[in-house]
């Protein structure tokens, strides 16, 4: 069993690992025909990231049992691409300027190149995922579509203030949750997991997954610098994430009336005033409950599983979602 | 042997086999939980359009022998799916208003919209193509790729008066004649046809490619309402198509001058100007011996192929992309 002081060791080795099927990955693009669009799309791919879908498809792989962990990088990868096409894309309709750390590919090259190098890396990620059994590239598809869904639903209730709980979960089970779920789900389909198992590990992903985003969520409203993106994103932009809801919904008459003013005309000097109104309603401590809630649950789907220094990274991974910094 | 007054209705009915499945994907869609990006993507899909790539990819299958031609309507649905998906794109950065008769989907639903709607024909392409076999795959995800690649490409190109034809050939051959040969030679795989039958029609592929974009090119010279698009749309855009790249390399002095000058600073009023130009060039002349000249070489292609129907169905193609309307 990995010991606990490793463990942020051996995390840091699967990154490493991803990190280098992706730069292995773009040197060979560069020498084929597609190479300008490649070169577009390599400084926001190599400009870092947290690399979480497909570590946890590498440890999902191991920990059911999978023993040729080279086989299993290029689904691991395309995960990794769906989600920097998304991000690149995401980044031109939320006219963002910076991402990962590092100028959006739209601000420095362009709109059309932005879209250009997205559809690139999307069709990248297929192609890579596409060389494995129909019932994989069939969950991978399905989580892909279902982004665009939840993006879309996203984009419509931008500003409204009667979002329910049931609309953000279906937002962000789209976007986030679903592609976790397809990445641990099709790792262990990769090996040949039983049905049983492959069922734990998907739903183990939508947990993890929705516990992410909503960690993103509340951070983008604490703040945190190593975002890569500046707090308040989301406000400025009329996303209606979790704890904004939860809000809208316990406070009552002119609390109630001067939170929707405050969302309405936000501007960063309005902070303080949110933050107050978001601790009065107990809007951080319901959205830290609810991240507990489904880690929790992430853990009891990985219940399935023999113990293995691959299943214990996999539980850092989903406790550490908590854990990050605020 | 099909006669020659059954060409038409025979090529009719493979687009409305294409249609119908179209149709049904449409309603499959509308069933789960990708509905709001299908709903979204819908009628731009079903608009209609000349459904050549899927009509092609069936007639091959047909022609080098394959028997269930329900097994490759995935395949060839797949390829429309992709050309869709750019068309969308496109006309996003183009900033074009109608496609295909209809107002483009940025138009009436603004750019996020657009953008993910043609992600999600990408992805739901890749869905149905990912099922076959990984040669296909890898033969599909080479040309989307080298689409990205032939659109920056057109990108870098635009306004620049010193294009030769080898980048314009370098464009067309990533944005049209690949997915093209793409579309033939995956359908031939897809039959298990020999590899001398796969390669030949690969060939044809490129070779009617190059001639249907060709044509395009005059057509948006000399006009077609057919279109659905108005006249000028490259001129307006600046894009180097070969009759002009054609007519800057063999005018000089005073006229060479003036078609910088008409290209540069171009408005309708000067339609007549840059025709005359074009005609004194011999641009029209050259651009539509060379669409012969592609026509030509695509027909030896199919000669490695046993007479069929299909077959004569595919040449007919061939030709008629020389001769729609003007």
């Amino acid at each position: 069993m990995v010991s606990l002081r490793n463990v942020h060791r051996s995390l840091e080795q699967r990154r490493d690992r991803v990190d280098e099927a992706l730069e292995d990955l773009v040197q060979n693009r560069m020498t084929k025909s597609d190479a300008p669009a490649m070169n577009l799309a390599r400084d926001i791919l190599l400009a870092g990231g947290k690399r979480i879908r497909p570590v946890l498809g590498l440890l999902t792989y191991e920990a059911v049992g999978g023993e040729d962990v080279d086989s299993v990088m290029d689904l691991a990868i395309a995960s990794e691409l769906i989600h920097t096409a998304t991000l690149i894309h995401d980044d031109i309709y939320d006219q963002s300027k910076t991402r990962r750390g590092v100028p959006t590919l739209h601000s420095t090259h362009g709109i059309s190149h932005g879209i250009i190098a997205g559809d690139y890396l999307f069709v990248l990620a297929f192609s890579l995922g596409g060389r494995c059994e129909e019932r994989i590239v069939e969950r991978m598809g399905e989580a892909a579509a279902n982004i665009a869904a939840g993006e879309l639903l996203q984009l419509k209730h931008i500003g409204d203030l009667g979002t329910t709980p049931e609309d953000y979960y279906a937002i962000i089970d789209g976007k986030t949750a679903g592609p976790f779920a397809s990445a641990c789900s099709c790792a262990a389909m990769h090996a040949d997991a039983a049905q049983e198992i492959v069922d734990a590990l998907e739903k183990f992903g939508w947990e993890v997954g929705r516990a992410f985003q909503l960690v993103d969520d509340l951070l983008d409203l604490t703040g945190d610098p190593s975002m890569g993106k500046p707090r308040g994103t989301d406000v400025h932009e009329g996303k209606m994430t979790l704890p904004i809801i939860h809000a809208l919904t316990m406070l009552h008459s002119v609390e109630r009336e001067q939170l929707a003013d405050v969302l309405q005309n936000f501007s960063d000097d309005r902070w303080g005033e949110l933050t107050e109104l978001l601790e009065s309603a107990g809007s951080f401590e319901y959205a830290k409950q609810l991240i507990q809630n489904h880690i929790d649950r992430a853990q009891e789907n990985l219940e399935v599983l023999p113990d293995s220094d691959a299943k214990a990274l996999i539980i850092e991974i989903a406790k550490r979602s908590r854990g990050r910094r605020t």
